[in-house]
């Protein structure tokens, strides 16, 4: 039976979604705990995605094929009493075999906090503490270059070989935090991201809000498809995969 | 010189504020920071009082004084750059030698975040995973008979003796968060606080939403000045000491 999972991780204590060998990998853990369910035998998991060293998932999606047959809410608790506190399974759903975690995926949704306040050791992990004051209106209008069907040759890992630079962002958004004026959430929704695309975008939107450059800029870096002209790759912890949808 | 230091702190990885031998504390940190800041003589710190082991601190207030003279900006960076990162001091004061950080305090406030919707373990060490539904009209009812001067012994640690167990609470309050309607934040402004006393009010709480007391049983409680009338200690990753006011 194939079953896809949704979970949530705290990214901080982990080296990333993939698993590799001698590091604490989110794949690692999962497939650790589902051996143990799958009488000992051992069970291959496909994410929607990798999630960098250190980034955070709210809802990511994972699938794998069991030789037993389990009942749902029992396979969630099973994996939520063997894996660490720090991963959790939210829902589990039954899925023909021809489903595909990572082939499947229509959209996904990324978001990155922005701490612009004073350095807050208690969400140092979680929010990327910034401490500065941002243009807020120079980076909202950026992010509208931004939408659409580019090729982002030029945001993604220099080395990356890819057949296609070509994605899609259907939205890119800023949110204010109403409780807390110095934090904001940049969110991505698109057909598809490559290799630090999204890091890659919020380290050229910070420049462009630190007055370095301007919103029009993402146009020429875009058409330059060279890594060199976009901006520094933003630090991994203020990014969530937030949703992927099929 | 006397100073007095405003920090914040991610409790999660320290034994408490107060100093304890052969754990971590924040007291500890401090005395060891700044024993380096006054040529290498020992510094004694003086808290606006505890925070419980894993309990944070949004503003905790610390008084000291030093042998050496040294500008405030100063010293804050000398700090900061010797402390561990989840310790942040974010003012620096100087204050006459009368001035004492728990003597003179009129008021502190508190509060407490709850998260009633399923597990999220990303703020696991910082919000508390009640993860089921509450009353929360009872509570908001229970928190009106806890404001006012009380005798708060049925709310503070039952061997604890003290001279007078009367505090008064000017308010307490339950706020929503817009952003997720699962979770719940309670403030406590008082003009002090017994040992255990935000989180027994807070165990007792979560039992009136939880539907096993009235909210009106509070004043019953009160009047007991019994511990075991009162309900459970909550438990301290939900707790954030606020703001001190002199």
């Amino acid at each position: 039976m194939r079953y896809l999972i949704t979970i949530c991780y705290d990214g901080s204590k982990y080296n990333g979604f993939q698993k590799q060998p001698r590091v604490k990998t989110i794949q690692t853990e999962l497939e650790k705990a589902l051996k143990v369910i799958n009488n000992d035998s051992k069970v291959n998991v496909v994410g929607s995605g990798r999630t960098d060293s250190k980034v955070h998932a709210l809802n990511q999606k994972v699938h794998f094929d069991l030789e037993i047959s389990i009942e749902k809410e029992k396979l969630k608790s099973a994996l939520n009493s063997l894996l660490p506190d720090d991963i959790f399974v939210k829902t589990v759903d039954e899925k023909s075999d021809d489903f595909h975690a990572r082939f499947n995926v229509k959209a996904k949704e990324y978001v990155y906090k922005i701490n612009m306040g004073s350095f807050n050791p208690i969400e140092k992990d979680y929010v990327y503490q910034y401490n500065k004051k941002l243009d807020i209106v120079a980076i909202e209008r950026a992010l509208k270059y931004l939408e659409g069907e580019h090729d982002f040759k030029s945001f993604t890992k220099a080395d990356d070989d890819k057949e296609t630079y070509v994605r899609k962002i259907i939205q890119a958004n800023l949110f204010r935090d109403y409780k807390n004026v110095n934090q904001i959430t940049l969110s991505f929704l698109g057909t598809g991201f490559l290799r630090y695309m999204v890091r890659n975008m919020v380290g050229t939107l910070i420049e462009i809000g630190e007055g370095k450059r301007k919103s029009e800029d993402i146009i020429e870096i875009l058409e330059s498809k060279d890594r060199r002209k976009a901006g520094k790759t933003a630090s991994p912890e203020g990014l969530y995969l937030k949703d992927v949808f099929y």
